[in-house]
């Protein structure tokens, strides 16, 4: 008889984003001529930049010649990429870190949920809460976890609030954990992180074995020339993290897949006679066997982003999400909320008014505004009393959503 | 301190696409001015069809108009993918499946891999030998094995001989398995399976409470009518089998990436408490949280196989690699080799001369005809003896080869 993994019965059965998309379906059948604007999913709403697509023409074009079309590649991507990532997006900031050490695929959602497949079962794991869903749910899905309880926690997992009251930077816990979930530019918050703050959790990295997994995937969202992009600007951090980048949120890549994650040659970790093991080679064998590249046409868009032209129109891009970000702060703050992020970030993070809860402020704005946002709660217990709004949306989207929340908000 | 999945140091340390590449590269080294000629990987050689390059220009193009513009898509694919596949490729041939129970993903090789992620660890797993590596790797990974023999077998699974004598088809086991990987057109031996024969393991399989997973990915290759090319056209076949099928070597995406799984909405495995639970709702799971959907563009190229276009290039293609695979067989055969497969696949599986093992005989065609194989024990010890030849190259290289090969090889 075939058996199941036990451990998908465990997952709580309402994903945030699918219950979400139910109650929006309700609403609108109830409601068909309401005009929904959706700052809710963290999904870009501008074209793909033309040097991008201009180069993935080119490639199309290259595949249509026996003499420049391309079979497989390399598991790991194309040299050409790799090589412009490792120059352009660390050692230009100062970070050691090589192309050799750069694995491109094709997203930071695969990545983030793949790199357990090299780790042992027994290491302890620490998440912030509230926290991108997925860190946790692929946890439990390994079997690195017991039952949810109520509020939705699981048994096993370490959570590091993050809240107003800490400046939504986790403390460092008093157990020791070994694996460690970092997101900054934060997702849901919106919060940064000082280099002072990523140095104590280098440190404690070090001082316990662990690996941090950083996912950097809105480094781009960050204008402060004091704030670091990755964590490798830290000193050590070779030694015990593991990054993960893409390009959906600078570049607009939501829809043609390409990211990056960074094993260090350095990293190590234990195996279970005591000794210390590369990660670097673990990973390799993983991401040779279970993926087969990304593919050429779309390497070769994420490659245009790196030239002097690609590079202007993802400033561009960025910076028009950026101000996007800083009307909502403003015109909520205007409408008497207190609004978090939103700063070097793509997210803010919104104190729900009259002690709301955070679905119940979601039902309220989907039924008064018709604005669509993403409940707080659905990040994880800490985020209860929360609401993410995204700054993903058009000028036009952002503006009438924040005129109607100022019109039914005014607290 | 983090810990490693140990399972990972059981693997062997060559895979055997790496250690060609080694031997490769070393008589490259020695002899830079051999013309090589690769008949090794099954990597496909000719242009991308012109149909799957227009439609991937007009998505690129779509792509820069903020009105046309893809974000994130349904992870599953897109509705009219889905629908065209469920039509032309299952209902057509009389299989009841449903778009809806297909999932779109961006290689074979991952979703043979990956889908292990739903099944428990205590199920008895069965492959054949010789087989695709992948099958066994993905499995040690995952801890459903123990270490290694010298012939390159793992403690705890089954395997299953295909050879010569049982005509390349695996008998049904006398020991109860749990999991059955079938592959037909078979990689790496081109041989194919009647009705009859797959009703033997589907009826095995449905009295047994197992899960087939069926392989077609070389399914258009097949021209004799009598041959199923999905295990669904086999009945009960929807309760027992998960089929994965691929654009790689039909359409020519192997570095385009474009695959499909087909999980039954009426497929089930049992629970730890006895009860049975629905695996599409598991994969549907697994495949939302680390997955994140193919490549728009890439989609609308896979559509595009799918046009009268589209049909007639895809066709084209497949009938010039089986015309490369007669020439093959056809050549060895006059140079009094005795060669399988090659027909209904664009493989060839040819019994080594005069007793020489399968590296020998590698390392022979290489030092002789500058002609680069795969040696037959690297799909398993079963292999021994045999090597494996790809039609996948350019008629000129295919002819050439054949030559060398019957210059130097006349038995």
């Amino acid at each position: 008889m075939a058996t199941i993994n036990d451990n998908y019965l465990k997952l709580k059965a309402g994903y945030l984003f699918p219950e979400i998309a139910r109650r929006v379906n309700t609403f609108a059948e109830a409601n068909p001529d309401a005009k929904l604007i959706k700052l809710g999913i963290g999904d870009v709403t501008e074209p793909l930049p033309a040097a991008c697509r201009t180069a993935i023409i080119k490639a199309v074009e290259e595949m249509g010649d026996r003499a420049t079309f391309k079979g497989y590649g390399p598991e790991q991507g194309y040299p050409w990429l790799r090589e412009k990532i490792a120059t352009h997006d660390f050692q230009s900031r100062g970070c050691e870190i090589e192309a050799g050490e750069i694995f491109i695929s094709d997203g930071s959602k695969c990545d983030t949920g793949n790199i357990l497949d090299i780790f042992g079962k027994d290491n302890k794991i620490a998440v912030t809460d509230p926290v991108y869903p997925v860190y946790v749910d692929t946890n439990v899905m390994a079997g690195h976890t017991g039952d949810a309880d109520d509020s939705g926690k699981y048994e096993g997992l370490v959570y590091l609030p993050i809240t107003a009251e800490n400046n939504f930077t986790a403390e460092i816990p008093s157990e020791k954990v070994d694996l460690i979930y970092l997101c900054f530019p934060n997702n849901p918050t919106g919060a940064t992180a000082s280099k002072d703050y990523l140095k104590t959790w280098v440190d404690y990295a070090k001082a316990n074995g662990s690996v941090i997994f950083f996912d950097a995937a809105y480094e781009a969202f960050i204008t402060n020339p004091d704030l670091p992009h990755s964590i490798y600007e830290i000193e050590g951090a070779r030694d015990c993290a593991i990054e993960f980048r893409s390009f959906s949120k600078n570049a607009g890549f939501t829809g043609t897949r390409c990211a990056l994650t960074v094993v260090p040659k350095t990293l190590t970790a234990k195996a279970s006679d005591g000794s210390d093991v590369e990660l670097w080679p673990l990973w390799n064998r993983r991401h040779c066997t279970k993926f087969n590249g990304v593919s050429y046409i779309v390497q070769r868009g994420a490659e245009a982003v790196y030239s002097e032209e690609g590079q202007g129109q993802v400033k561009a891009l960025v910076n028009f999400y950026l101000e996007n970000a800083k009307i909502i702060c403003d015109q909520l703050t205007a409408a008497g909320l207190t609004v978090y992020g939103g700063v070097n970030a793509p997210y803010v993070w919104v104190k729900t008014p009259n002690g709301l809860s955070s679905w119940d402020f979601f039902d309220k704005l989907l039924n008064t505004a018709n604005v669509v946002g993403t409940p707080g709660s659905g990040f994880g217990a800490a985020g209860e009393g929360y609401f993410r709004i995204s700054a993903f949306n058009s000028r036009e989207n952002v503006d009438e959503a924040m005129q109607r929340i100022t019109d039914k908000f005014k607290v």
